[in-house]
């Protein structure tokens, strides 16, 4: 006989609560009409440990909402050709999202007295891009085909890239170990990692791919090609966050390499996919609202979360939609790719409790950052989805 | 930058590791012509910590396992009324092969000079039964419509509520703390379980169900309606285990519930369901591999193994297998049950596990009964396949 805390803490339980967030979410956002993303992360905040504490972000939550995340950009990767992404125009679109909520989150953070080094860390935090959500709903909406997408995405890869550099900056400036040397070498690999994995993956595993697609062990069991796929995914996975990046460049790489591949089982393979990323890409956006804990909110904290998170969605949106618009983009499809770019996600709530870790932040900074991230990543696809069907309108006129 | 335990701990390596060892399960079990099962286990052994090392049972592994064996009984109960696994026959299938392998394991560790306690805890490692394996095999070979697949099923079912019955008997008999009130009090819970279980899931989940399937959301997302097929199973799979149960048990009588309910969305739950089994179903059998730690075996200890590995699978077969016969079956019929209902697989290794921490085995016996369990469960689908081949080649002749 199991312990009522026994039962919170089983597999079965974490499972069950996870999957009813996950089509509570559903609920909510269809009769809200926005994204699920919008309603599992909001459910996800109302059960978890802010509210009503049936579920904490257990390390059992935290992996499967990481392999979430990986199969989902597994499956968003499907979508692309990797000279689709690899243009120098997102480039830009990257740079600039990166260099002006670092400098306002900086200037920001300075008028609220904070000191040198919280500056610096705040900075860094308004720089992350989350881009789960925003794939999720442009594939929600059918739109990963568009000019549009192909830049948010290829500037949001091109952006991990920079933010991992910027977090090393970061943290080498305020702990005074500041040094070219590593900085190049921090550059030099990520870079090194993406070219020579978009190579293998383009010519060896790609042809591997159809190897075993068309092998015997395929005809007898069609499933080995899904799970070759997948073990493929997690690999990619794997070697990007050795490097530093994080997992899902990687899964999104390997999703880039199987792209349009005519395979004999493909319908297997696609349709897996698929099916699982329904579940873990859900269980994904609801941990992220099971890891957000608002507890210690008081009246001056909250002005600064506020203006931090206005901080935060301008530069982007002014930052990389400036960008875009500079680059021939229409006004509605540059704000689409500056609120695209909008989301910090895990992502800064992961650099704010490193920061928290290494001391550089307090407790309450660090709630601001994780509320900050938050906003903007429930704030997305409401706008988003707004921008869309307004241009999707303007198109059918 | 990772370093290499790091790498070797990380989330995507252990997953593309699991990934990689089913496939090459896949490959081994086809150039053997055998159960994907065996392939699996065999390469999960040779991965795994008693060989190469790669990976190690962590709890990232033993909880996937289990979100893998939940979903396949779950995807097997889809296959099965409750009509067709409520019988007495197969509750005289199951006492009998629960009452002779505890008999014969007694004897035998009697005879190689056991204590009382330590002798009937040993029986009661013999009683466990692991439909995972016999399921996955049927499943495998398209024969879960069968009279035999009934009756193996039928019988592993209540074969479950005597095994938790004769755990805690076994406890308190070795401690000394028997009472023939906590006896009653398990079985009524668990029988309780059971019947309530099945009332709720015949007739409120269903109807829910199919209420759920006709709803606006499902018209809008399909894939609600797979999102809470799975729920349900995980929730049920939850009660099981809080009453003592198998948490198999549970996601089987769930997938029961929900045998050839008419839906609209039925394709997206039906094919959603396969998918995530056909994943998480094989990294629970290679997690069974990775389980097992084969070091410390000199002569004595293999030659009491081997001893009692035979004593194992003869008692279940000759057990299980008269009691069929007598019961009107053919012979090879009556065999496939006796084998079938064979496997320890992971429930013997638990039970070891728990002799073990309680100290009423030495570790010695624990490595002994955790061969033992690995050889049945690597024997079955073995003999399993050839014996369906047998029949089905009669039955065309």
């Amino acid at each position: 006989m199991t312990t009522a805390a026994g039962i919170l803490n089983s597999l079965e339980f974490q499972m069950s609560i996870l999957l009813f967030v996950a089509l509570a979410g559903y609920l909510v956002s269809s009769k809200i009409k926005q994204s699920a993303v919008v309603g599992q992360i909001l459910v996800g905040i109302l059960i978890g440990p802010s509210l009503l504490g049936l579920i904490t972000y257990t390390d059992f939550v935290s992996q499967l909402g990481h392999l979430g995340a990986v199969i989902l950009l597994f499956a968003v990767g499907l979508h692309f050709k990797i000279k689709d992404i690899m243009n120098l125009k997102y480039g830009i679109i990257a740079l600039v999202g990166l260099v002006v909520p670092w400098m306002f989150g900086f200037i920001t953070a300075h008028l609220f007295n904070f000191g040198f080094g919280g500056a610096v860390f705040i900075g860094t935090a308004l720089t992350a891009t989350s881009i789960a959500i925003t794939a999720n709903v442009l594939k929600e909406m059918g739109k990963l085909q568009t000019e549009v997408a192909k830049a948010i995405i290829g500037a949001a890869v091109i952006d991990d890239v920079l933010s991992l550099l910027a977090l090393s900056v970061s943290e080498e400036i305020v702990t005074g170990s500041f040094s070219v040397y590593l900085t190049i070498i921090t550059v030099v690999k990520a870079v090194g990692f993406i070219v020579i994995g978009v190579i293998i993956g383009q010519f060896c595993a790609r042809k591997l791919f159809t190897k075993i697609d068309n092998s015997n062990l395929a005809k007898l069991h069609p499933e080995t090609v899904f799970i070759f796929s997948l073990m493929f995914a997690f690999l990619y996975a794997m070697a990007a966050e050795i490097i530093g990046l994080s997992a899902i460049i990687g899964s999104f790489l390997a999703g880039v390499s199987f792209e349009g591949v005519g395979l004999v089982h493909g319908k297997v393979f696609r349709e897996g996919t698929e099916y699982l990323q329904i579940i873990f890409g859900a269980i994904f956006f609801v941990s992220l609202g099971i890891l957000v804990e608002l507890h210690t909110l008081d009246i001056d904290l909250l002005i600064f979360t506020l203006v931090l998170t206005i901080v935060a969605v301008l530069t982007k949106v002014i930052g990389c939609g400036l960008a875009a618009k500079f680059q021939g983009m229409n006004i509605i499809d540059s704000l689409i790719i500056g609120f695209g770019m909008s989301p910090r996600g895990e992502v800064a709530m992961i650099v704010a409790l490193i920061g928290l870790n290494k001391e550089l932040i307090t407790q309450n900074t660090y709630v601001s950052l994780v509320l900050m991230s938050l906003i903007t990543t429930i704030i997305t696809p409401i706008v988003l989805r707004r921008l869309i069907l307004r241009e999707t309108a303007e198109k059918i006129r």
